[in-house]
């Protein structure tokens, strides 16, 4: 469920809530920056939920380093998402990056 | 979205699956869990989403510090909710510790 993580991965969590407009152009919206972001240096893997009831989603991706966490953060198409995201698409969010200390999982078999 | 992060906070993002089974106990289960969490030092927050048509989940929770987190991980009824995840519950699971670096947070108005 999550990709290999190297020493000196960062994590980057979007906590967000949508508003109820705009649903086509949203999806559009956020395909795009899903394959945008694969195509990042630094990019290690990225998973997204959302509850179509409440409208909460999370959104977990997984960075080589805090250069390419930042650089993504910077990225001018990117930036303009972001940008409609405050304007049009989201009733509130938060962003936290983290240095990743430890991790475990398990798969059954 | 989050709660105020001190310096020093530790995210934990758990990632999973769920199995098709025994929905119900999950429910209580996960239910309890919350309540139990929300009990123990130095927890500061939780959120939680999971995609009803995936089963895909994630929970993000939020703590002073290392040794808050670790000690919420040792927790005796806890750890058998653990052993029934794994056994039971989820198909697959990802946990990954980090320390927050830095966070910021928009509400509309």
């Amino acid at each position: 469920m999550i990709p290999d993580l190297p020493d000196g991965a960062v994590v980057v969590v979007f906590h967000s809530r949508r508003t109820a407009e705009d649903g086509a152009s949203y999806a559009e919206m956020a395909e795009r920056m899903d394959s945008l972001a694969r195509e990042q240096p630094g990019f290690l893997g990225v998973r997204s939920v959302r509850d179509p009831h409440t409208g909460e989603g999370i959104t977990v991706s997984y960075w080589r380093d805090d250069a390419s966490a930042r650089a993504w953060k910077q990225d001018a198409e990117h930036r303009e998402a972001q940008r409609r995201g405050r304007d049009d698409w989201y009733a509130d969010y938060s962003t936290v990056v983290a240095a990743v200390e430890r991790h475990y999982s398990r798969s059954a078999e």
